[in-house]
């Protein structure tokens, strides 16, 4: 089947798409390069700022729920449940102007372009932008979809902190909004939710793919490894008395990371941080402290790579003499995409012609959150030698307009 | 043959020594434990007047150099020719009161005690307190010793600037000191340099010995590394696409530090200090910066342990395909002690009827500065549990006595 018989082959005009893209990606630019928009940040502001109007100006009824998240409704005919499109706004630091906002503009094209094409749906559309997922001021990861899912916790507002000491309940009510109000944030009328994102890898670049598919996403745990040996002159202590933090620790990390490579695709395992006191040149670390983030989108497997792991670090630390404290910063199962929503997805991007992959997220996304309270799927479109988090990431609209093609087929079929 | 022998038995009363040891180590006391006596900062100017003033007070002549290095003068009846004993009197950041500090007291109460006994010597013996050797507030080491013995680089006083930016020629002049006037300090009348220390290692104390005479202080080689792969997201790059600094890093200081163990006593290698960009958790490093130091004493040795290192970071950065950078930071080839000084001391120790260990030195010292220009020997007291450069720095009295009268016995037959 040929793209020419899509019927939104006039719809979402490159130029056009391309200019939404970059407005919005100027908001929060950085003089380093980059952009930052922190969640209740004045550039995340602006940035919310934009997104209403340019829905108002496409004919959605906005509205604001207690966190900020910001929702763009087209009413249905026939019915009050809602069918869901959208991602967040929120960046990381050093981010690029795709990863979130993409999906976001994406909703709001491809219902404006169902409007347009159909009139009015038999179920409400709404495009949602959700107001935080990053998890890049506050550790606050998923905040806009644990709002709308009634998973915040009552204690996060008061107690998390940005950088600067910042409560999350302090930066809202700089906001004008009410922590107290969270409650109110909770949906029970979805029906339905559909998050298009950037891959942020490189599979489907790799493999020649117009479109990913999202079966699963990945089952992640995060940890925190301190390890504590003994400190000691680096010139007059034989390498037989010590005991080296930091050698055990690079032990430990060497050997994790080989375990996640002889796992196979799709495990991995990662140490992104490290630092070592007292942290001198001829000084033998007392402590190295790291992280550990490792992934599997299969249950079994990522117990058993986690198991793997531990094992590796019980080991090392027993065999060199040092102390070991292990703590769990995360711990996601990972979580299945909607079978029904999948198969609308990959019907819908054969219809447009395209070449589709089936495939794990190795990224976590809102829709992990969405995915415990309603029918949730995703879809990806490539992302440029899979750069992500960082200035360079990319991805030419020619590749982005397919996936807007695709949303709109696949919001039809559900509202429609 | 026994201690009561000892022309020195009455002369070390411990409870003085040890007044001396606690009144010099009460200077420079930090609110959280430990010393510090940076180079010209007012903790090190009062340990400098508090040495000057003991030297006048046990009636020897003081004056001081260009640099701030401190003499305290027995003039000679029949040479100008100068025997010079002594340490330095600077302190690492959290350092001890024994480091470098024992040796300027030793030195101080030996010279007395043999003009309290033997009256004036034939050649002059000198107190020689150093100004620094620690480098631990400008990267100027063993500053005292190169002045005394011309090796000071003409810009090093504008060019070498603390962790506030200030130059060592502007701390300088805030001491009353002219950097100009840095040449002057070169003294060619030396004939022989002794330093006691204290061991900094557990050698003595689990072989269960008095002192050390020290063969060979141990050659060095510090390196800064760097390697760097691409920056990539912790979910979504397969391992086999990964090029991840830090698991290369972290191969590299596990292998390396194995191969000096594997080479044994008494070769190190130590890894210190590391470091990684852009260092989050979600985030495949970029960049992995890590410290390594290596020593042996035997030169052969010493190039096959170096040799081996570099064979370990081409290899692994090779392997992964990573790049690599090697930075030299310092490259002391070993510095052997005078035969004929480490003889005397020998003598000395055995006529004191200690059991004593011929020993390298794992730490540097100012007499590997001396070495180069005037015979130089040194002798270890023990450390109590090897500890060195921490508040716990500890050597007992009594382990300290006997290595005064040593030193004042190879004092007696150099100079009388």
């Amino acid at each position: 089947m040929q793209a020419s018989t899509s019927p939104f082959a006039a719809r979402f005009a490159p130029a056009r798409v391309q200019q939404y893209i970059d407005e919005l990606g100027a908001i929060g630019a950085q003089p380093d390069g980059g952009l930052y928009r922190g969640l209740y940040t004045p550039a995340w502001a602006a940035a919310m700022d934009r997104m209403e109007a340019w829905l108002r100006e496409l004919g959605l009824e906005t509205r604001r729920d207690a966190v900020g998240n910001l929702f763009g409704r087209l009413a249905g005919t026939a019915s009050a449940r809602v069918v869901l499109s959208g991602s967040h706004i929120d960046t990381v630091k050093q981010g690029g102007k795709y990863d979130g906002a993409l999906g976001a503009i994406a909703a709001m094209l491809a219902i404006s372009a169902l409007r347009d094409t159909y009139g009015p749906p038999r179920k409400t559309l709404e495009v949602y932008v959700i107001c935080e997922e990053e998890g890049s001021r506050f550790p606050a990861n998923f905040w806009g979809s644990r709002a709308l899912t009634g998973q915040i916790r009552p204690d996060e507002p008061e107690r998390l902190r940005d950088a600067d000491g910042i409560t999350l309940a302090e930066a809202m009510r700089a906001q004008g909004l009410d922590p107290a109000a969270i409650p109110t944030a909770r949906r029970d009328d979805l029906d339905a939710f559909v998050e298009l994102h950037i891959e942020q890898g490189r599979l489907l670049e790799e493999g020649g793919y117009d479109l990913g598919v999202v079966e699963t996403i990945t089952g992640q745990r995060q940890l925190r490894v301190r390890v504590t040996g003994r400190q000691d002159h680096a010139g007059t202590t034989p390498m037989d008395l010590r005991r080296d933090a930091l050698a055990g620790a690079a032990e430990m990390i060497a050997r994790l990371t080989d375990a996640a490579a002889a796992m196979g695709r799709p495990a991995v395992a990662t140490s992104g941080m490290i630092a070592v006191q007292p942290g001198a040149i001829n000084i033998v670390p007392r402590v190295a402290q790291f992280t550990v983030d490792t992934r599997h989108p299969d249950p079994e497997r990522r117990r058993a790579l986690i198991a793997q792991i531990e094992t590796i670090l019980q080991e090392v630390a027993a065999r060199r003499g040092l102390g070991l404290e292990v703590e769990r910063l995360t711990d996601h199962e990972p979580t299945p995409m909607a079978p029904a929503l999948r198969d609308l997805i990959a019907e819908a991007a054969s219809a447009e012609g395209l070449r589709w992959l089936a495939m794990p997220s190795g990224a976590g996304h809102d829709s992990q959150i969405l995915a415990r309270h309603v029918p949730t799927a995703m879809l990806f479109v490539p992302s440029r030698d899979g750069r992500s988090h960082c200035p360079e990431e990319f991805t030419p609209v020619e590749q982005i307009v397919p996936g807007l093609r695709v949303l709109a087929r696949v919001l039809h079929r559900l509202a429609y």
